[in-house]
């Protein structure tokens, strides 16, 4: 057992880029994620737990490479091979579905709640662990499919409180449908993505004007950083937009929020057919969700219907995730702090005699209350500065000779006398 | 994106000793999580999650050397430190007390819900992934702290409905009492704690007799393998032992027992004084939960004094977690594998116009109701045997005028008429 002389200073930090969770804070976490899960549960979505480690080779069949170089990775001193911690979860449910769970009929409706670990810039100050909760729904093309996952994430985010919030929608298959539709070499195709996504005109005009490019071909990309706001965004794009690939994209985010009207979620969608965000899997719809004021997007997800076959199972697919963090982090700053979530009932007895404490306790237990007798040897009035400081909702006294009680409030220290046994009968409400 | 022609093999095995949860045992876990979960927000714990990664310098001032040997360690590229896996909460949890919350009043009473990994002996195909679920109580000595974990023990399996369980206990202290009284060099002092350990009395006079130790030594070790039982051994035991350190903690676990039986738990209780059981940091009373007929300690906790003091915060406390897997194991075996938790509806619609299906789902949902539209393309026998293969409780089928609703049992396939309206009213019970 090391021993610590008390002289030493004792180091204690965590590494960069993880972070703990105090009560009030963990409670939130926590709350967070049992609402999401019950939204995924009244879906029809079912709860997988994918291990905590993998074998790399494996992991990376289901990684783009921006998450490639982002996972932690090392030698497995048991099997000598390289193993890693999941950068992501779709990819694992993508396996397990895969590899675990084909020979049930199709379609899968999978949701998760976990961690995972990511390199990240640590002069950026950002996060190693990302808290996500999400859903994956493999087997279905339809665009009904997409439209559940648009209506999930507004569901989730209406049943965590959200104030005000939008859905950002774009179709990785209309850009591609432009993108591939061009004559440039691979360089020039970079650029052009880099000046699409930030919106950059003249970075666009320019890349144009280097290569061959045809007139129509010229409109359909210089149409693009218009092409976001409400549905008449769609047609602007079908007014522009020539190739058939793109047509096709458009027509199926027609189909998708005719079914999030019918949801009548249909106020939250904005849409931005310049929006190039999104992981390498990606392959057609895609969303993200902001919450008012808030830069970050909460939540996020698409279409992906290659991965599952990396694993050797092709099947459509779509999904998305809550990042728990900076939803709550969102969430927080809309509500300027909520409550903490604190325990009911602190139980102090001054009677050297504690058993009939100790049997009150249980019973309010019994009666759903959260309850914790101090145990420790303090006067009244210690008791209740513990109680305000730990938060408990109030400190409930009992007499010297064990029967009789006083309910002291810790919001405003208000007392009022309490018959012990209403209490023992069930007959006490706090 | 990695292409994978279709004719190789595609590797997709976990590395050993981690595993997915696929959706029944999920669904489980999660529940053994919530149920715990409730019980210690009963007793006024409260929730922490400690980061997923920490320096392993630190972690490892709160480890035994049996816990170091396990730990998953490895250089964090972007600080160029060690950093490591917990390979079990409770250090990281000290660590938080004595570090984040050192300013609140004692005690603190916490609790957690996680996976931990150990390098664990492969060739016994031993689990390296531990799901834990656990609470310490810092800042307390009092014999009822003990108590209080204990009859917290109990109450977490009733609550997730353990059958015949016992919950046994010992205590280090007694134990040291009389090995710190013996006169033996260090290899022989080990070699005496295996045979405590495994009851070995042939093993046990050897080593006496091989050391120069006086008749109430002997006595005081001789007596060890016989002290177990019900609440008789501690009076076996006071009769026998002499040391002052062995008799105070017999008075420890009186006075232990004296508030169980307050709790009403006392007939779950089960005494082994030559139990020696406990990581490096226990230092009072240790306790396993056990249910009948499955060899492994489900739970399994105890008084560790000396732990925070190591993150420079002296602090009695104790502590106790479940071993979930191990839970579930046992909970599953004596219940004969209980149902899995489905979903309750799957939605069938023929029609072309899919909207009033899409919208009676929401109103089930809205209802509380768990339901899936059947949105793939085929009849209505194929949906409900997908339906019963999925574990959906009952398939609802939507007439092909999309105005009346027959609902079939996926248990039975009985079928009966609903009416639509009374639905759409709430007026439905499945």
């Amino acid at each position: 057992m090391p021993q610590t002389p008390a002289s030493a200073p004792i180091e204690t930090r965590l590494p960069t880029g993880v972070r703990d969770f105090l009560p009030g804070k963990a409670a939130r976490l926590e709350y967070l994620q049992d609402s999401l899960r019950q939204v995924f549960a009244r879906w029809g979505f079912r709860p997988v737990i994918p291990a905590s480690l993998e074998d790399l080779a494996v992991l990376e069949l289901g990684l783009g490479s921006d998450l490639r170089e982002k996972t932690f990775r090392f030698d497995d001193r048991q099997s000598g091979r390289l193993v890693a911690f999941p950068p992501d979860i779709t990819p694992q449910v993508a396996r397990i579905a895969a590899t675990r769970m084909h020979d049930l009929p199709l379609p899968y409706r999978l949701c998760y709640s976990g961690r995972v670990l990511r390199h990240a810039e640590q002069r950026l100050g950002k996060e190693r662990e990302i808290w996500q909760a999400g859903v994956e729904l493999i087997g279905l093309e339809s665009p009904e499919a997409d439209a559940e996952m648009i209506a999930m994430a507004v569901e989730g985010l209406q049943a965590v409180g959200a104030g005000e919030f939008t859905i950002d929608i774009g179709q990785c298959a209309f850009l591609r449908g432009i993108l591939d539709d061009l004559p440039l070499p691979p360089m020039a195709a970079a650029e052009l993505r880099a000046a699409i996504a930030t919106k950059d005109a003249t970075g666009l005009q320019r890349v144009l004007d280097a290569h061959p490019v045809s007139a129509r071909q010229r409109d359909d990309v210089l149409a693009l950083p218009r092409l976001f706001g409400g549905r008449a965004a769609l047609d602007k794009a079908a007014a522009v937009v020539g190739n058939d690939t793109s047509k096709r994209a458009l027509d199926n985010l027609h189909r998708v929020l005719d079914v999030l009207k019918v949801y009548g979620v249909d106020e939250f969608i904005t849409i931005d057919l310049g929006e190039l965000r999104g992981f390498d899997y990606h392959t057609g719809l895609i969303f993200q969700g902001f919450l008012t004021g808030f830069g970050r997007a909460v939540c996020a997800g698409g279409r992906y219907d290659g991965l599952t076959a990396r694993y050797g199972f092709p099947a459509p697919a779509t999904g998305f995730a809550f990042n728990l963090c900076d939803l709550l982090f969102a969430l927080d700053r809309d509500l300027g702090g909520p409550d903490e979530v604190g325990t009911d009932i602190l139980l102090f007895c001054p009677a050297r005699d504690k058993a009939p404490a100790q049997r009150l306790a249980a019973a309010l237990r019994e009666q759903g209350y959260s309850v914790a007798r101090d145990i420790i040897a303090r006067d009244r009035q210690a008791s209740f500065d513990y109680a305000r400081r730990m938060q408990f909702r109030c400190l409930l006294v009992m007499n010297a000779t064990n029967d009789g009680l006083t309910l002291q409030h810790t919001a405003d220290g208000r007392e009022l006398p309490v018959n012990l046994e209403a209490v023992l009968n069930g007959e006490f409400r706090l």
